[in-house]
């Protein structure tokens, strides 16, 4: 089966690929009119999602991810069109010089070709991964989770109705329906057919990316991501941050785990800010020194450093020096964001070149590591590895750069 | 053994990282210098490298590229000055913009860490990929043949001196003295250590990489790369071309190994090209048009369509049209290296855009696409996939983007 579907994706993708970035803008514009016509029907469907997850004892926040409204399905039909909008990519010269001999170099975007998304229960994924590969001249080979089959396959209809509608292949957006743990390794390793795996899930998907997956994979991995309050921080500013990284939305990636605080603002820094962050119903778990300063923090074990809690919990540790802050972000980081407040230029610098991750965040907080902030409309993943593109993955990111050379009969 | 070498990589990694343009120029030219010093003592590891080989049965060409001599010594120092001389990538910005929120973002080059190279019997492999990977700020862990082990150790001893001499980590070079397929291994899965790994060696080394291979990789694979000579070719600059993609260094990636002629230049082109590859002592593979207009001509097989000869042997195919040329480069080509000779523009924009390779040569030859030639100084690889880097790999492709975001206290 991922056969038949790899050859049809190739085939779009070729297609795609060589489409003006008009036809494709056009495409995300009749995509997102098929998402929203298609409403009542794409409703059906998710109640009938939602009810056999209900069935199967989901509960809870998947229940309410899976879960479609009008207002939901407006959003997405939104965010098509937002991709729309953004600058195409494709065909963008990055560079080029002569040779000494006269060949003429250029070096142009080009789309990876078939990009394959493996996903959770979140149905709005499947539109945005398909608007961002089709703007990018890809052709995207989805697969959820199969507690949202019937959404998927509903907007996945309406995305390639939108396709037909603008002349570009329907075969460019394709759901692999599939959804046991075969089908997953076969995408995995279908080198033939697939450019990019993107995997956006927990730890067990990307444990198994890991250890299955032969195409290559950007991995969109843990953020384990710290803040470290230095010296010489603006307290108050200090404060802020802590808490806005800390509880605006803590069940994502860029949500801070772990506080680090300089030992010589702690005694002040850290029962003020306690008690901020108590009002807010976090949890607190300090290292000795934390607890000492602040009597209601448990202690915290080791396994408070490597966790993602993802949820209202934050681990403290006061340190004696930014280089013992650099040490623990370097062993306990995921190189996903970290973020100072320091009003010292030298320190933040020293941290920027100490700390290997993909975003460093200097007097701001952790939580604008993501596409939309960064002006890329919706993101495709987010990048924890060092190879191809770190941080939000945009449109660029699912492109890469090829050579052309020009010449007048050169040869070597 | 493994983690012992990766966890010292790291560390040097990170002086590495953070060390200035000018410090890691003047590490290069002291490792020339010590390389040049040290001739001596290579040439003596290197002959007792080649009785070995010699002893084990080997010879010809994988012997002559074993063998060390003066000048060859002299050209491994030449080119490690030649790479101290380029532009330094690392701390580059390519990119940045004012948040909406007034936070400044800066994208900015970074090295990727610990590079690993697997290469065979070739001690200048040794210094060329030590050199960019120091110029690049990275970290770089060799692993060589059994065959060079000595050749490799006393280079690597010479690099090590050098950077040592320069105030740099000697750890930034290490060689892997476990030639064993289980240390190959080991270095392919080595996560926690490696963040590329650039495999350098035929298809066996390929496939064992494909398959065995943990970390991060940019493959350089084969190069089974086309020249088609369009009906609106320049013919005597498409002989001039044929030639010199064939001929000028057969046993090399971007060497031509397969021809497509229009058939309407083709009883006019390929006699006369016949007879200057026959010249060269070119053995020609012909499909049914090609034999009936050039009666030397053997036949050729599905087979000679699929292989990269690395010899002195061109497969040879008339096509009715470019749809057709097109055709046989998806099915056969191996994302390397295709050119086309034309002087219609049309043409040669419908052959750009159709064929999704590397690199993609107009009137021009194969032979070009070469770390050197593009300017790059010596090159790491030859990327014949499509993430992160494609074609000739230079300092920059030991490199990626991060974002440092520089804020007044925003949150989100």
């Amino acid at each position: 089966m991922i056969d038949a579907i790899g050859r049809r994706a190739r085939l779009a993708s070729r297609i795609l690929a060589s489409s003006s970035g008009a036809a494709r803008r056009a495409a995300l514009i009749q995509m997102a009119e098929r998402v929203a016509a298609g409403s009542s029907a794409l409703l059906k469907a998710n109640t009938a999602d939602l009810q056999q997850a209900a069935d199967e004892g989901i509960r809870g926040a998947l229940l309410d991810r899976l879960a479609l409204t009008e207002d939901r399905v407006e959003n997405i039909a939104g965010g098509l069109r937002k991709v729309a909008g953004l600058a195409d990519p494709v065909g963008r010269q990055t560079g080029g010089w002569r040779m000494r001999n006269g060949v003429r170099l250029h070096h142009v975007r080009v789309p990876l070709g078939v990009v394959a998304v493996i996903y959770e229960a979140r149905p709005n994924v499947t539109a945005d991964a398909a608007g961002l590969c089709i703007m990018s001249g890809n052709a995207v080979i989805l697969r959820g989770s199969s507690y949202a089959l019937r959404s998927n396959a509903a907007i996945t209809a309406a995305l390639r109705d939108g396709l037909d509608q603008a002349g570009l292949p329907a075969d460019g957006v394709q759901l692999l329906e599939d959804t046991t743990r075969e089908g997953a390794k076969a995408l995995m390793q279908a080198v033939e057919w697939v450019d990019l795996l993107v995997p956006r899930g927990g730890p067990g998907l990307i444990a198994s990316v890991r250890s299955d997956a032969t195409v290559p994979t950007v991995i969109d991995g843990a953020g384990n991501c710290h803040v470290y309050v230095d010296a010489a921080a603006d307290l108050d500013m200090a404060a802020s941050i802590v808490i806005n990284s800390k509880v605006d939305r803590p069940g994502v990636c860029n949500a801070a785990e772990t506080l680090l605080v300089h030992e010589s603002v702690a005694p002040e820094f850290l029962p003020k800010v306690a008690v901020a962050l108590e009002a807010e119903n976090v949890e607190l778990r300090g290292d000795p020194l934390a607890c000492q300063l602040v009597p209601i923090m448990t202690e915290a074990t080791e396994d408070d450093w490597t966790t993602e809690y993802l949820d209202l919990i934050l681990a403290v540790r006061v340190v004696p020096d930014i280089d013992t802050a650099i040490e623990h972000i370097r062993e306990y980081g995921t190189g996903h964001t970290e973020a100072i407040v320091t009003d010292d230029i030298g320190v933040s610098e020293q941290f920027i070149s100490a700390i290997d991750t993909a975003v460093v965040a200097v007097n701001t907080s952790t939580r604008f590591t993501d596409g939309e902030e960064f002006g890329f409309g919706a993101e495709i993943g987010n990048s924890t590895q060092k190879l191809h593109v770190r941080g939000p993955m945009g449109l660029e990111s699912l492109t890469s750069e090829r050579y052309v050379l020009y010449g007048d009969g050169q040869v070597r």
